[in-house]
């Protein structure tokens, strides 16, 4: 039986309910339905239902959470909005790109992250992604309301479901993003225990082993194989 | 000479001042400038101000017409958004095939209408135009904001115009293919000699580390990390 693939619209500390039921709006116009709210400002609101118009059901459905963590920690894919260009780059996907990878994880939950209308997605969250989006706009301001960046996403992914490509067939489910995140925490403390990482400079090493998992998708297997190799330097065979 | 196009966005007799610095904001953010208002409800308005944002520029250059004659009757060439199958079927585009009619009309003033908010643009408007765009959308609920529908138009019109995407800049070389093989004969060498991979019944570990790295397409930093931690395992530090 093929399973169905489940697309949240995560909006990250949102400071204006408006902005929540357009976004739900958006998401019912392109037939999407998974809206997560991260620690919004001012919800439930009546902006936000009156916004919302005929998308009042995506809205009553969404789901308001304490952390990000909570809202994408069963997720396998996570990708993130973002208009700058960071230091050290991360893969970036046009949401044309974007249709296409969603439909290449059949079955997956994925996540989209939106961040807030003054400041967006701050580095540690871009970092959470497997892959950033960014939306091609006018260099001069290429700053989407957020609710208009949900709807050029939520369109391009509408439009992208049209044509099915092959899905690809794995032989291990793809590893849960807590799943990485603790393997990173662990990667963290071995490395930093065995004294390859000093604990007082870490430097950019946990950054760039985070990005270099984070294009993989790890598989549940590979999570396994890691750890394995992790737990034998710390405790390394007797010579 | 070249010729430069026009591209106008022609709101018609909108409600709410919102949804026209809204609009304001929408094309701003994909390079347009050309906004016309045709009886608008409320206008100026503080709220129009406030959700154009930084495309206050294009709120305050927007003209306000007495009729939708006003708005268009200089333009060669007009289409109109419309969710409904009208009883004489009119030419129907896409917007990615709009933005291909226009590459087609260099020089040309080219409008593009938007409805009420409650109800569109009336058939007589409708049949004013050359042709008819449908932005693609959920058959149960197509019902776009007027503003949205603005901006997935000029989001189209901005992909259509050749705008190239800007490439991903990389803060480091990726590795060639040999540097790959000679880390991947590291892993198993250090791996095996620490008896991590058993030397008798080796297994797929191997195979799954090189799968692993093949997904990700390692820059040479990275490369440089994996060496290092390899090294590591095969030389403990004294404890």
């Amino acid at each position: 039986m093929e399973q169905t693939t489940e697309i949240r619209m995560v909006l990250v500390e949102p400071s204006h309910p408006g902005n929540i039921g357009a976004a739900a709006r958006a998401m019912k116009t392109m037939a999407l339905k998974h809206l997560y709210v991260v620690n919004p400002k001012r919800y439930p609101d009546p902006q936000a239902l009156w916004r919302a118009a005929g998308g009042d059901d995506v809205l009553e459905a969404c789901r308001v959470c304490d952390s990000l963590s909570q809202a994408i920690d069963d997720c396998q894919w996570v990708v993130g909005t973002s208009a700058r260009q960071r230091r050290i780059p991360w893969p970036v996907l046009t949401p044309e790109a974007l249709a296409d990878e969603v439909r290449e994880r059949p079955g997956q939950r994925i996540a989209v992250l939106f961040g807030r209308e003054d400041s967006g997605l701050t580095n540690e969250e871009l970092q959470r992604c497997n892959a950033h989006i960014e939306i091609p706009a006018n260099p001069v301001y290429p700053v989407l309301n957020v609710a208009m960046a949900v709807q050029v996403i939520c369109y391009a992914l509408y439009r992208g479901m049209g044509d099915p490509v092959q899905p690809l067939v794995w032989d291990r489910p793809p590893a849960p993003l807590a799943t990485v995140e603790a393997l990173l925490a662990r990667f963290d403390q071995v490395l930093t225990a065995t004294g390859f990482i000093n604990a007082e400079q870490p430097g950019q090493t946990m950054t760039r082993i985070r990005r270099l998992l984070a294009r993989t998708q790890l598989d549940e297997t590979e999570v396994g194989v890691l750890h394995g190799i992790l737990t034998h330097i710390e405790r390394p065979p007797p010579h």
